[in-house]
């Protein structure tokens, strides 16, 4: 779901006279609770992690998104960039100002969720992936490309399986052309390309 | 987490103006799309359903806390209410009004995923019951009492495993001290009372 489009054109012009921080790739958001930042651009991971070091992914943000540490209560935690990150700090007297991107917030966790609970595994991986698409995705000439460097590692952080199998199923997937690889972009072939293919 | 202390205490008297509905155990929240609901007693359960009719639990609310179809973009939704319900309707002009309350939202159901997330499965249950205990139960001699009518599949349903598998680890559990049941009663006993049992 994106929600950035939509926010950014009804949302009032408030994050504009807000300061802005750069991020650089794998820098983590720093963890301040009087603040929450509106993601301009690029994305971000929220985390978590067992007591035996087991990453748990709880979250992917992108542009129009809130993020922050007042919005959790699970320790530990951290947002870490996946991608440079432009973002605006939203103090504490403005958060009200922008109901619309707290309901997006709660109304993307909760379809992250959902897919976290489809079975078998590769409907779950598939409708992640989609999930990112439509989120961060680009259109390109073959399909819908996702550029987020995303490890199988860090899928199956989000995805609650092992790195095995999402290398597992993104092979097969590939084999049966429902997406393509390059590094670690991922180009997802949609039913109007696969028509395209065809014709 | 136990919201509804803290929200009561500090939100604005809102509330206490706005239409109230009551609701009996298993009826469905009027899916309305234009207002939200703030729980003033009882307890409801968010869900979905897939193709093969299997459901998945995403949230459970109770007092204090702000639910309503508009939070979800999942398809098909549901708000089902596991008790009697007394519910506030929150129109669309007070939204803003209580920021704290959609934080908490957010909290909780990241609470919920990280907890869903968890390995092995007795321990995701544990934190589950854990977490069900703080949010809803009640102190009693022996330790934290949930009466919230809750059954095996629907607790499989949220943890994302099955109904043998929440069977067999309350049983284990029980046999362990760690809590008692009578009916669908279940009874924490927690690590205080388990300290007055031994002295």
């Amino acid at each position: 779901m994106k929600c950035s489009t939509t926010l950014t054109e009804n949302s009032p012009p408030l994050y504009e006279q807000l300061p802005q921080r750069l991020f650089t790739r794998r820098e983590v958001i720093p963890p301040r609770n009087d603040v929450l930042w509106r993601i301009q651009r690029g994305a971000v991971r929220a985390l978590t992690w067992s007591e035996d070091g087991t990453y748990i992914t709880l979250g992917y943000w992108g542009s129009g998104d809130i993020i922050g540490y007042p919005l959790s209560k699970v320790k530990p935690y951290q947002i870490e960039c996946l991608t440079s990150v432009e973002a605006n700090i939203v103090p504490h007297h403005l958060w009200h100002e922008d109901i619309d991107a707290l309901l997006c917030h709660i109304q993307q966790a909760e379809e992250l969720l959902s897919i976290i609970h489809c079975k078998p595994i590769c409907l779950r991986l598939w409708q992640f992936l989609m999930w990112l698409g439509e989120k961060f995705g680009r259109d390109v000439e073959q399909g819908k490309l996702i550029d987020l460097n995303v490890t199988h590692q860090e899928i199956a952080e989000v995805l609650n399986t092992t790195r095995v199998t999402v290398t597992r199923l993104l092979q097969q997937f590939e084999e049966e052309g429902k997406l393509s690889r390059a590094k670690r972009r991922i180009i997802l072939v949609l039913p109007s390309n696969l028509k395209n293919y065809r014709s």
